[in-house]
């Protein structure tokens, strides 16, 4: 575990120690005292003396041996030197809180990458530089190397956070909301330790049950997809990346490509890696506390119980709105409910025990729900009435949750003050409580979101064996050199013989076509093909072919193509065009399938039908390469006018099958050939017997 | 004032007041004391003595003079009694908390009739029952006629509640918050005293500054509009309507009709009555604080400052997402800014002042912002960080919002107990603190919101006069006295001859048609039309008549139309039909418009796309008649596919003035013939020269 030496140091020092109160350097000795770090403190200034009751050392190097964990909290120019020394020292790790690096430009910058090769030569971890630093409330440890205020009590949830002002509002909240915290950790500019490195140290560390994740942005985000993939199998990982309405994705020449938002990437990377994701810090920090205390559903089905109407609507509404389901209780549960509840009670689910009921009511029906094998979940809502025993209510909601391997949520809405005893037993009793109805149902549909991420099969992509890849390579090598041999601005567009080749070496069925170099082998071309035909311009330089007169289609006969032809080489003359001559397909729905690349991380491919449904409606899918059977499925399924392929208003529908395979042999084809930038395939014609493509635009 | 004796009373009794500690006979004699009740309480109770140290008397008739309010807490059976006595007494408003009424069924409904005659026979006013009650924290007369636990602080938010429970759960949480609630009602059953009532009587109370109010159902819509509208202009009603995901719509033989649901209807309420709607209880009580203490924003340019970066972004996230503006900061507030922050301030929206801002940047940059005329409202997000003076900048603040009349809202993201007195700082100033980013996002929004609509100009509903109002009635007239002779389970559908005469009536154009009674005349008849025509069976009893092989679309010539009458003719053979031959239309876009009666209410009229816009996209939109041009023009303007009508891909659009005309007119209909159950006219075709029905469906 190489992060052990960070999050748990036998010695920590300060370098910049101070005896000024209001300084970074007086506070980071204060919170590890206050929080009663296990190890020895060693405060380096260069004047010695002591420092709130600390010798202090004039350099690192006169420090006692070892030291695991050095705090950087001098200026900016000497950190590099002071790297050196901590390295000569034997230092394993330092936390570098000073700022002044890469956020301010390209002096900082050029400080920044000295950092990071020291720490590549030495062999020492740099944290930071321009952070906080870590928190351990390990009771053998309670290392406190970090300036903010938030103590923790020992828990399982650890957090990591990009900004340090978003972390500690997250551990303030969690802690506020009286609930443990295990590890925390803010690495501002992370020149070197990573996030994915403490998700995967949070990973291994056997006390944390849940990951708290910040993002703002993924400078390496297939590291952060591989680490998440692996961590979120074993534990849930709760993220949420802000910046959502940020200026969007650059502009690009494709329509296709405009519509991946660089936001989009990373939600994708939290759904293909299993990871739960948030847009809001409330609903995160509260869904940490369910998961921190409660196993994980087996499915998505709640039964709920309440002792007054109101508020379990409002959690009903919650549910079903965030896909849990509630489904009518069984035969049996409902006779025991019968049985066992005031007459007046509500057998139903949501179910009212009744505001007079007693510790004995709520006992039976929460056993009975958690008895039910069609029910995964157990809802509480819990108003506590003046004339009833709600400390007994609440030693049996404890008890129920003793013996349960079901997860159970509760709001309790009470007084706090008047009813503080009955809240400390069922929170003591390892039930998580909230005080409004929606948040608990947010938090159970959270579970539900993990629940379904862990019952997806482990699957690999399908490598299909009937591609030419060499062949591809060679096509795309050939348009490297003419790139590179060109003013471009390093972008090249395959010719459309070379896109639909590129297409064909991987299988993906393409509209039969012919290449012709005048008017009279367009002729020759189509009689071979046969009527109707698309006729269309194929010069290199230009780009959007339909838009300048490029594109004819459904030309009928000799005549009429002739005529056309005639046209289409008079209106490129200049480009010395040749032509193409198509097949003209009708019959189906015309789909596209795009995609592009995200830089460190692979293609987004994106999916949806054609015309004003991309265009107007926007009703379009993405997922990441390589992409799965699965992925290729949902990213159809997934469409709002999914039902216009399934079949709608008693129309066929096409075979969605052939379009994902088409879908997963487009992803292959991008993985082998990474140096594809911009890929439209548009339209695609699926039909009840497959999918062909006829068109096709490549940028590299 | 109707409700003044009820919120203000003088003097209240408790019928069926008690000794026994758990009864609601106790409890609210003791919360009327430990609230500091400032008029005389009378227990009521046979056995006569004492009650908490009260004097209790055997009846009603026995106290003295004058009881304006009596609580009523005996066995269901014996309320009516009660009532009558109180009536005699000269009681202004009973609070019947007793249960057993309508919620229980044929009996208990008989016993609530049974109050209703009283309270119109008598004047005395019944509140509930099966209720909580009221209560008023006016210092004057801190009224806590309820059995709940919340013991407010005077404020300016008051509460009404449909469900006890979460009106309990609202009250609470705000006093939790820290707030004032001014008055508080639940009102049960409501059988006399109304929820619109009591909005009127918070519009009314000038300390009443937002009026909060959950609704579970709507008895009488109208009367709910009505009330809501009058008071929405004058102070912000924050509403939430919850069971939005109940078992929708009765099953309607008209897809049009069943695409509004239930719950739509109560938000279109919200929508035309100006109420800020709300889906979360969290948010409702939070925004609530908002309105307060805050002016209402002149519009949703937002202005934003921190002094961290990170929850900066999640606020701005959260308030462009919600509709609010962040727009450029003007070149005069740069320059200020730049003259009085930190050198690496970032002068931008958001702005950051820095973690080491003292109270003066933060003096300069609020009054900056509050000074610019680009901004609306001030957003602030403040970490308090150890080494600043956090009351220093808390009291410029307050000072800030001392001299504002625009809103500011404020996340401060701390430690509570460490930095207690700043945060009181702030509050007392007047400004609302959130711990969270997006709360205070949301809460601005919802102001926002308000604003928007609070600006919507005042407009009456066009009363077209080119309308024959008295061949409307006649037709429907015809119609109802068939259907009462019939035994159509009291529905009736028009003929397509009378339907088309009714828009007729009201000037809604219609696709020419002849009717004819034969093959032969069917001939003649598109003679006369010219071909392409439509042929449509119009016979009683069919009501699908396109599933039913009743439509033939596009019949070219008069072999054709022979041919496809003949078939219908021999289809439809039992019915004895007649036939519509009609002018085939093609030009333009398909839309749908169809309208259904909502019981108390009036039409929610319906706007879409025909085809699988309106099936498969579900792409529709609602208003409730009378439609006013602009909810005309909305419905139409807020379609997602609005474009294809607007003009999209570069085709042209179709004259949407004549479609928002043709709703209006539709919606002036409905007014006038309120038999209407359901309407469908689909499609109409809108072109670019105006709008015109090719068929329509109405349901007595």
């Amino acid at each position: 575990m190489r992060l052990d030496a960070l999050f748990s140091p036998r010695a920590v020092a300060v370098v910049g120690a101070s005896n000024r109160e209001l300084t970074i350097g007086y506070r980071i000795i204060e919170n590890l005292l206050d929080f009663g770090y296990t190890g020895p403190i060693y405060p380096v200034n260069p004047k010695g003396g002591e420092i709130r009751g600390l010798k202090a050392y004039p350099s690192i190097r006169d420090t006692p041996e070892p030291v695991d964990v050095a705090h950087i909290v001098i200026k900016n120019t000497l950190v590099p030197a002071c790297v050196e020394d901590c390295a000569k020292k034997g230092v394993k790790a330092v936390i570098v809180n000073t700022a002044g690096f890469r956020e301010l430009g390209e002096q900082g910058a050029a400080l920044e990458d000295q950092l990071v090769a020291i720490a590549r030569k030495t062999g020492v971890r740099v944290f930071g530089p321009n952070c906080q630093g870590i928190i351990n409330s390990d009771p053998a440890v309670r290392a406190y190397c970090n300036f903010t205020f938030t103590r923790p009590t020992p828990g399982h949830i650890s957090i990591v956070a990009q900004s340090g002002g978003v972390g500690e509002v997250i551990h303030q909240r969690i802690t506020e909301l009286g609930v443990g915290v295990r590890q925390y950790a803010s690495n501002g500019n992370a020149c070197d330790v990573s996030i994915p490195e403490i998700i995967q140290h949070y990973g291994q560390d056997e006390q944390t049950k849940v990951i708290v994740v910040h993002l703002e942005s993924l400078p390496d985000p297939r590291a952060f997809l591989e680490a998440a993939t692996q961590v979120a199998r074993r534990k849930p990982i709760l993220a949420m990346k802000v910046g959502r309405t940020a200026e969007g994705a650059k502009a690009v020449s494709s329509h296709t490509g405009g519509l991946v938002k660089q936001d989009t990437a990373i939600e994708l990377i939290f759904e293909k890696a299993g990871v739960v994701s948030f847009r809001n810090l409330e609903e995160l920090c509260q869904s940490a506390i369910g998961f921190a205390s409660q196993p994980v559903p087996a499915g998505n089905r709640v039964g709920m119980l309440a002792n007054t109407g109101g508020p379990a609507i409002i959690a009903t509404d919650e549910l079903i709105e965030s896909g849990m389901v509630m489904p009518p209780l069984s035969k049996p549960t409902e006779a025991l409910l019968r049985d066992r509840l005031l007459p007046e009670a509500s057998i139903n689910n949501p179910g009212d025990v009744l505001a007079t009921a007693g510790p004995e009511h709520f006992a039976a029906a929460i056993n009975a729900l958690l008895d039910d094998d069609g029910i995964d979940a157990v809802f509480l809502n819990f108003v506590t009435p003046f004339f009833v025993d709600t400390l007994g209510v609440a030693r049996e909601i404890a008890e129920a949750n003793r013996r349960s391997r079901k997860p159970i949520v509760a709001t309790v809405m009470t007084e706090k003050k008047g009813w503080a005893e009955t809240l400390k037993v069922i929170r003591d009793g390892g039930v998580p409580t909230y005080d409004m109805p929606e948040t608990s149902a947010k938090v159970l549909a959270a579970m539900g979101r993990y629940a379904a991420l862990l019952k997806r099969p482990i699957e690999s992509p399908v490598s299909f064996p009937d591609v030419d890849v060499a062949r591809a390579r060679s096509i795309i090598q050939a348009a490297i050199t003419r790139r590179d041999s060109s003013n471009n601005g390093g972008q090249e567009l395959l010719t459309a013989d070379e896109g639909y080749a590129l297409l064909g070496c991987y299988g993906i069925p393409v509209a039969g076509y012919r290449l012709a170099g005048n008017v009279e082998e367009c002729l020759t071309a189509a009689d071979e093909i046969g009527y109707p035909v698309a006729l269309k311009v194929d010069a290199v330089g230009v780009v959007h072919k339909t838009e300048s007169g490029g594109v004819v289609l459904d030309v009928t006969d000799r005549e009429a193509l002739r005529e056309q032809a005639r046209q289409m080489a008079a209106r490129f003359a200049d480009a010395s065009p040749k032509f193409l001559v198509q097949e003209q397909l009708h019959e189906g729905r015309e789909v596209i399938v795009g995609a592009k690349a995200v830089e460190g991380l692979g293609h987004v491919v994106m999916f949806g039908l054609g015309g004003i449904f991309v265009e107007v409606l926007k009703d379009v899918s993405f997922a990441i390469t390589p992409l799965t059977g699965r992925e290729a499925r949902e990213m159809i399924e997934s469409l709002q006018t999914y039902p216009l392929l399934s079949g709608a208003r008693g129309q066929a529908g096409v075979n969605t099958a052939a379009l994902a395979e088409t879908i997963q042999r487009v992803s292959q084809m991008l993985v082998d050939n990474p140096e594809v930038r911009e890929l439209d395939i548009n339209p695609v014609f699926a039909s009840p017997h497959g999918a062909k493509a006829a068109d096709v635009r490549v940028l590299l």
